[in-house]
């Protein structure tokens, strides 16, 4: 595994202190204190419970995308999310690759028909976006696939905000080293070794496709209507608290309560300018 | 059924001889002779059976849609450009009224699920235009939800012919006499009676509504990407005719033969205008 | 594709006059007349629209299998069933083949959600015996597969019966020479052509193989409960008036009419055991 | 919510200690010690982690069924059975109520559709037991369909494990006193207040009527094939950690350690006589 990395990245790791942040560039140099985490945690789940009561009376509905590099904290921020709300109500949507007759068909349309009903939150583990991010660095896909996927992209989004869908686009953001570590850890930990799939391992070595197919990528699909937010998640106390805020910041619902939800943090989250910070 | 119409329109049926063109402003007095009708459609099947062994060699997709007021044909005409070809090929959809939780999803949703895979095309009798038309005409949805039809309309079908769908939007337009003709023909035919619903009785009386709704409807939803065919269909041999043909002339296939499929008639098919022709 | 046929075969189609039964053991030697046909077809199709209304608002489901070798009058009689009839309430099933997802689900997962709601008629073009029939002599299946498909069949239909769905299972059955025929006009109609499949050509050679696999089939899926019936259908005017009396007799509705449907010929329609007549 | 429970309950609640398990027939006085729990808790999910593997290499296809009363823990355990597993490979089926089309559909149809293909588990939260239970209790259901049901049932059953997929069948049991603490506690906490649906608040009044449905339906429908695990909820550890066993010991797969599962508590998971215990 470690080979896929460069030498640098492995001599961070090593130098490295526990809970430190290994980017040089990360706003902070420690992780979110533990205390403060889990009591602003508290009062956002709160308020996550409100606004799964809101959308369920008022019939509104909410996409949420979740991306991000293998290893962001994709999986742990929607358990986050989810952990308190009706199943019912609120799911995960994690399809599994297509099949040879979904790959001749409209590439949203499997997708379309997960969108959610009136007073439903669907919550998307990996999206459409795979079209321009992983099918592109394993060519899963063909150079036109992508062009057409671009240029009907922007329509597509629009229209379900035109329908009053609210969509909110999460992209998790990690560096290198930090990737690294996780994977290691993965590696190590029984309970995580199946969330290395060789998609990852090979990913690994892939660093500078993976970063240029995802800067294209949100680039090409950020947009005033269907902004993306970037959160830089090498600290994941920090990208969880961003990550629901966020969502709950996309929402309109009774009850909600900006001074419990708080203001996101500018250093972490932002837009697609975050991902070179 | 006769007191939806205004007496004019019974006066005219009455003094009709047989096989004569009702309104006065068709471009002919009399149907299709019958041996030519035959031996064009013949030619025109076989150029269809051709075209659905291009399509399924090469992979493409076709979306048909029949609209038009009741009795204006579309069951029938469907059934000339099917009967001979493969039903895994080609098939109908013609989707039930919405369910309740349909309602609360985006619009499109349903009909997106039966979008054609490769090698597939799909007749619908009767579309997404219900919105614009019947739903409208008899209050099965709000002003809201039409304008955001009509909003998201545009990208909807320019996507579907960006993704190399290939869409062709057919809408047979008959006259108010022939119409009514046509229903008191149902009417004694037990063979017809299931054709006659509530809303076709009172949809006689609701003529101008109808006719207004149509009117808005195809001009809001023609454009040079996805042009509507309106074809005048008192005579359903003519209108038949021009259907199937307007159909080759949209695909292209291996073996595609022009002459054998001939010009459409510029009298009887043409754009939006032809409606109040 | 005369070579899939043996010698004696070829011959007697030389020897046949027009319109002439070739089964020397099929009990008549010509057609039903046209003008008996015509009349009594007028009669059914009444009724079935009868049927369908009847269907429609008492809420009943019916299923009915239409399931034969190659050219044996399918898709004809198909045509014959729903040409009068909504297409809303009455409508194909014809699946393609499976995809590799649904070869790892239960078999007749795919056929379940195609299972019709209340007021609705679904006429399977083919059905899920293709594993008992087709896939055996291709190989399409595995042994172990048809085994789990023979033992869990009763369950399955019984379990429609037992739900008040009627079902309705007919298999047409044509002779050797009346199939070739049909395959040779096939070939030489271009408005045919697309019928004869691979399938087809390379099955004409393996017509002892398909018999063997009919025979076990059929024993094994006939019972009271669901029972089916064998059509002769080497003349194709009398196979479908049986085919349509059989399906209506299955069916109670409002308005059914007995004299008007008939009595089914019983040298033409009976029990597997018409398989060796 | 208070008034819904008879007098005796409510004092038995007001005499009870912290961690105290209040139903005196419960085998155990306190909950299982929190250190044991994770220890256990944590070897399970290490061959959770084993058995998705398994199963995903293997094609294999599990499906568990939790059911139980409001309150039981349904939410809980199938959280702990998935927090390690991968989204795309197990997943929740939790249905909302049929839609008006789906209730004149065979009952089992929309449940047939989540069937998992090979390689997949799926955790049913709730499933097609409504119809003996819940639908009975609140008159969802007419009496003759609660027959079909429970006709059909075996034979549905059957079929799936015939077919090879691995059915777990588990019902959470919670005494009266415990599952009204539950309530008064979900009341209290605004995390937990969503849980607390219309059909829970008028259900703890109908105690009676549920106890007879439950019993009713678990006799009716356990059997040496699909046998049901009763798991006695009032320690959430225990049941959580009995319910993980129980999946564990049904699937086969490689890397299985029999003694790191361990044998499940006799006095805590059992067949339906454990309802009465
Ligand atoms: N052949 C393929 N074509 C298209 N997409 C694929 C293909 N193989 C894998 N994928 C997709 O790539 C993504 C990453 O794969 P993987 O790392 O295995 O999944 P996960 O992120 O769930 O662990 C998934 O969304 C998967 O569906
Ligand atoms: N690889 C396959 N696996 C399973 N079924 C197949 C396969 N190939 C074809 N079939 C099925 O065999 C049947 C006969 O095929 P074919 O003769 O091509 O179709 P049709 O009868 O529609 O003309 C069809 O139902 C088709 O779905
Ligand atoms: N009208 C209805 N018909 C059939 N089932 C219903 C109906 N209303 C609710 N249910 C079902 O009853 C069960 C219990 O309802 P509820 O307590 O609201 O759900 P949950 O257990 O998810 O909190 C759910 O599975 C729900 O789908
Ligand atoms: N309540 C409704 N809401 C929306 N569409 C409807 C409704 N009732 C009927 N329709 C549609 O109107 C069209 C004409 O109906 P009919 O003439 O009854 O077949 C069909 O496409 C129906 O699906």
């Amino acid at each position: 595994l470690q080979n896929g990395a460069p030498k640098e990245i492995r001599e961070t790791i090593e130098k490295a202190g526990k809970n430190e942040i290994l980017d040089r560039s990360y706003p902070y140099r420690q992780q979110m204190d533990k205390d403060e985490y889990q009591s602003r945690m508290e009062n956002l789940q709160l308020q996550l419970v409100r606004m799964t009561h809101g959308v369920k009376t008022t019939g509104r509905r909410v996409v949420v995308l979740f991306e991000g590099r293998d290893a962001a904290g994709k999986g742990g921020t929607i358990e986050r999310v989810r952990q308190n709300l009706n199943p019912r109500s609120c799911y995960i949507v994690a399809l599994p690759k297509p099949t040879e007759r979904e790959t001749t068909q409209w590439y949203f349309q499997r997708y379309v028909a997960r969108l959610p009903a009136g007073g439903e939150i669907a919550l998307f583990d990996r999206s459409w976006y795979n079209r321009g991010v992983v099918e592109r660095v394993f060519g899963f896909s063909s150079g036109p696939q992508r062009s057409a996927f671009f240029r009907q992209l922007p329509n597509f989004e629009q229209t379900l905000v035109d329908d009053n869908i609210t969509l909110v686009k999460l992209w998790l953001n990690v560096g290198r080293a930090e990737q690294l570590i996780r994977f290691l850890a993965r590696e190590k930990d029984p309970l995580k070794q199946w969330k290395l799939s060789n998609v990852d391992v090979e990913g690994l070595a892939k660093w500078d496709e993976y970063s240029e197919a995802i800067h294209d990528t949100l680039h090409l699909s950020h947009s005033p209507i269907s902004p993306w937010t970037v959160i830089r998640s090498d600290d994941k106390r920090r990208a969880r608290i961003a990550a629901i805020q966020t969502i709950l910041h996309a929402v309109d619902f009774p009850g909600k309560d900006s001074a419990m939800i708080g203001t996101v943090d500018k250093m972490i989250a932002g837009g697609p300018e975050m991902l070179d910070a």
